[in-house]
């Protein structure tokens, strides 16, 4: 059953797949005369884009995004926007191996469970490569909230076990690590290298704050704000887990000290992380994404071919070390995305 | 715009208020011929049901399930199966004072800002009690789910920083806490009795595991199974994180520790809690849900009015110490929900 | 799959069968702060009640509205409204003949071979008594759409062969056919009383149209304004066509007569029945819908039972003559779901 | 809001403008292993292409259809499957007049209105070339019910007046209109000739027969299969009208006329058009659609420019003379879309 679409009010479908002829979205239910062209992509692909670092894939892609369909005089129309990513650099023979065996870790197994076949060229459609296209839909859902002054600021938390200590929001776009702490970035450095050298790959955890989104956000009791944002960053590949506000930490913290009390210039705390019953109180938005190590490594693993014989599968090639820092902006998109759907949602509303 | 239903081949659309009629469901998709009676929902709804030990609510309802429709002569028909669970402990007068001042932590803020005035009877449609409506929908669900043999188990890891050390099955339902470890039942009954001579609250950790759920439940790439399990408990009033098999602690293992290697008997570990790509895998799912302290504590807050006057609140009455135990029948009918919506959805594919 | 919600910005999901507990429906979406109260409905639902002529089943239902959610202090809250319609006068007796045998036009044969058994008393599901469900929530959508100072008028165009061949509003609520023709009233009664007398039925069409919808309502491509209102009517039992503004009749003109030019002070004639590429023009919404007559005759019909065996079927008791004047105000409370469903999405829109 | 994508457990997706980059489709829900290739839909397009003869717009396009992703040696993959058809035929300047015209019958005034501007290139959204999408998806929906052996042949009952008298399969595809009755061709020929000569446009019925469907497609009681397909051929440009069996001719019979009795070997009659209580009874679906003259039409036309002014509009260059046509092979698509959709919801149930 349908699967590839997100959002109920402004809806992204996202097509493609690691090795085929591109990934692409249909962005559906933007409103018109919006001001878009093709350069306003360009920043946020290379963002997300591979090969920003040694410790990247070294894959070549401009990732240029083509406006295939709503867009016309500079401005959208209100019918679909249809975005095209071409892949060019599709080297596939590596991947030949990978036809018999199933990369621990990876939806291999899963996807052949479910399908009966599956493209295993670089995953296929379970590729990281398939988030290029919620970045570029995220780049229209900016454009939606444009007006609203929202701002969106995601960054790497955590890496492989090292924790940025202060969010200086100056310091994140200036290291590839997207790290806000300047006193952290050569210890992330140190770390993934190490692991790189080994063979190896580290996870680690991504921040998101969105600022300035007003009061009143969220549609009880399913669709809440907190629902939908959990919806959306688990639907990224890698990701394990998610929080808001004080998540995890409310569960050790009585009532007194989680609840935040409220003043006529606003709340005193936030563990609520911005979202209370599930709508949005005016407050910083703040989540957190735990996401783990790429499971492409250099090191010999046990795994099954697809007729469930034993084999140990050892991994050439390049891949990236961490999936962390390129997810910023893919989490960016999506929390981009939840905020756009939910903005138009709400004004569905007041009609009484 | 809508927001009450779960679910796209299995859907319920709740309603209901806390001091309204009652709450209710309906449920859509549900196959035919699933032998289903009023008997079916008593002992779920006793699990959850308000007044079970001296630290909950007292108040007192039968929560007795009238099925409205759909069912003939013991059988589903195919039709919506409409559940009504009347109201009837609604003393409305305790909650006068609220209908100037905001609760801390409370979704009155948030609903008033919203829909410009709502229900605060008792938290109306954001009350706790909402969640009598999903347990006698995760009935049904099961009933979906019955022959495939799957288990849900769900139970409280974590109470007030009291951690369960050890999951013996047989103990859950031993005590009033869902407790899996014998050894941390008094230390809980401790910790909640504590906090609430305090006027306070605590929150915690529950844990919940699927058995025997097949390969191959999820649907790539937004529908994910993962996906779709963190929409359905981030939706539970209170919740404010989760994650799956190694969750957060995933983000600081390396990948050679975190993937799960493969062999003929299954997977060595399960790092990955049962998905893999967002498809199930086979194995065990695993997800733990942080729990926030209940909001309703004795102790004085500050807060405003609606026209945003600072005003001081000290609730009287009594309310749950913590939501923690009565939302492990609850987030185990969630999963049950998504389990069975995944399910009938995987039954739509290998048609080719 | 669910099939039993309609709408996407306001939605009602129903339930409910003939001779079941009731007929219920939860509307979804609807805004706050809207007046609404269980007096709202008599009225509606009077108009569509069995009983009100001679013609009718005898079955006597107070057909009261109970509101089980959603209003508080008289006032919509934005959470869904769930409406349950008992059911008084279920005499299940005179349908056990009807355990083994399929009625020729009704859906017992198709019900039976997709679910494999149903509720048989009264067409269960399949009743037309499910559209007390859908004039209530008429009501409500009316309701939504109030300050707009739209008009839905419906009334009988044709009754048996019997046309209307003048449209006087004044008539149409004068007269238990709602035959807007004064002329044709006394037809129109002998050609269904003398069908009765021969233990026949009659069809016939119904005219509905929309006065003040301003122009805009309808999404291009699939969700057109006249797409919305094809399935909204169809959906209603016993319609077998539609036709919207010229309709059938366009086929046989020429272009230059059928388009409707354009002055600035309108459209000089209203061929298109006030929707253009699926968008309101602003214009008078025109559409017919073709009824056949009720299945339900006195006359032996040739059938077959459960196992394929031949049988003659002679039903006894008393069912309406014609489907025809009790859909007026169903089809006018579908029409209104789908403007009040159309209006709300439609605010969503010019954000740019 | 969105409105561009059709189906719930197969769902296409459409987007692009008659003088944009091109015209596409995401298919999401095709399951996995269906035998997939571009050539496969080079007949159907070929079949709903301008050019094929002297009385259509002689715009040359070659409607090559790419396919983007979903398909992995020559297999479907379960994953999305993007198709797109590249405008190359895209002489834009003929349109510049209609920047500020609007032209009557056609949908610039309601786009305009709705969204604030549009892309008035030969209709942009709205022209009939958005229609090759959806013969695109039609190719897969048909292979998707491939091994039902469900056959799908619409044809030109009616064009201009003229109508087919009989019903030869073997003719409908042997001359340009898709007239099954040898002896109407002519006829058919010298109506739409003579339209074309005094410079203007004909409408016509056509109507959709299906043979083979099994009983049991339609999920009452909104998604009745009849509703589905109202909805399906209404959302086509130009349509005005539809039915299904006996139709409108229905309200004039009595039900002991209408009603089709049922024998062990079938149903006597088929006034049902194949369909009972909104479910497929295994008989033949027959249904009819009423399509209006083509609006573009060279007489000249009273209209209004975009300030409200009044104007006179002659169009200038070639267009159809007939809509009717080139709309069979889109009626087929769209119903194999509709029996797709409900085959594989069908498929969610028996789990008793």
């Amino acid at each position: 059953m349908p699967g590839n679409s997100f959002g109920k009010a402004f809806k992204m479908t996202t097509f493609g797949e690691s090795h085929g002829k591109g990934m692409g979205t249909v962005i559906d239910g933007c409103p018109s005369k919006i001001a878009l062209s093709e350069e306003d992509f360009v920043k946020e692909m290379a963002r997300r884009r591979p090969g920003r670092t040694a410790f990247d894939t070294p894959r070549s892609e401009t990732d240029r995004v083509e406006i295939l369909s709503g867009v016309f005089e500079g401005l959208t129309t209100g019918a679909p926007i249809a975005l095209l990513i071409r892949n060019h650099d599709v080297e596939s023979k590596p991947y030949e191996p990978l036809r018999e065996l199933f990369r621990p870790g990876h939806a291999d197994y899963t996807y052949f469970k479910k399908y009966g076949h599956f493209d295993f060229r670089g995953g296929g459609r379970s590729s990281a490569r398939e988030t290029a296209a919620r970045v570029a839909a995220g780049v229209i859902a900016r454009k939606v909230l444009g007006h609203l002054e929202i701002q969106i600021m995601a960054f790497t938390l955590e890496l492989g076990g090292i924790r940025a200590a202060t969010i200086d929001p100056d310091v994140i776009n200036t290291n590839p690590f997207y790290c806000p702490d300047v006193n952290a970035v050569d210890q992330m450095r140190d770390v993934i290298s190490k692991a790189g050298d080994e063979g190896d790959s580290i996870g680690g955890i991504v921040e998101v704050r969105v600022f300035g989104c007003p009061a009143g956000f969220g549609e009880p009791v399913f669709d809440k704000l907190s629902a939908d944002l959990a919806k959306a960053v688990m639907s990224v590949g890698a990701v394990k887990g998610m929080e808001i506000g004080a998540g995890f930490g409310a569960a050790r913290l009585r009532g007194s000290q989680n609840n935040d009390q409220i003043t006529p210039d606003g709340f005193r705390t936030n563990h609520a992380g911005g979202i209370l019953g599930g709508i949005s109180n005016g407050d910083d938005i703040v989540l957190r994404v735990a996401v783990k190590p790429i499971p492409s490594i250099m090191k010999a693993q046990e795994t099954i071919d697809r007729n469930g014989r034993p084999a140990m599968l050892k991994l050439k090639g390049r891949f990236d070390i961490s999936a962390v820092p390129r997810m910023v902006p893919v989490l960016e998109a999506m929390v981009a995305m939840v905020l756009a759907d939910h903005y138009l949602r709400t004004r569905c509303h007041d009609a009484g």
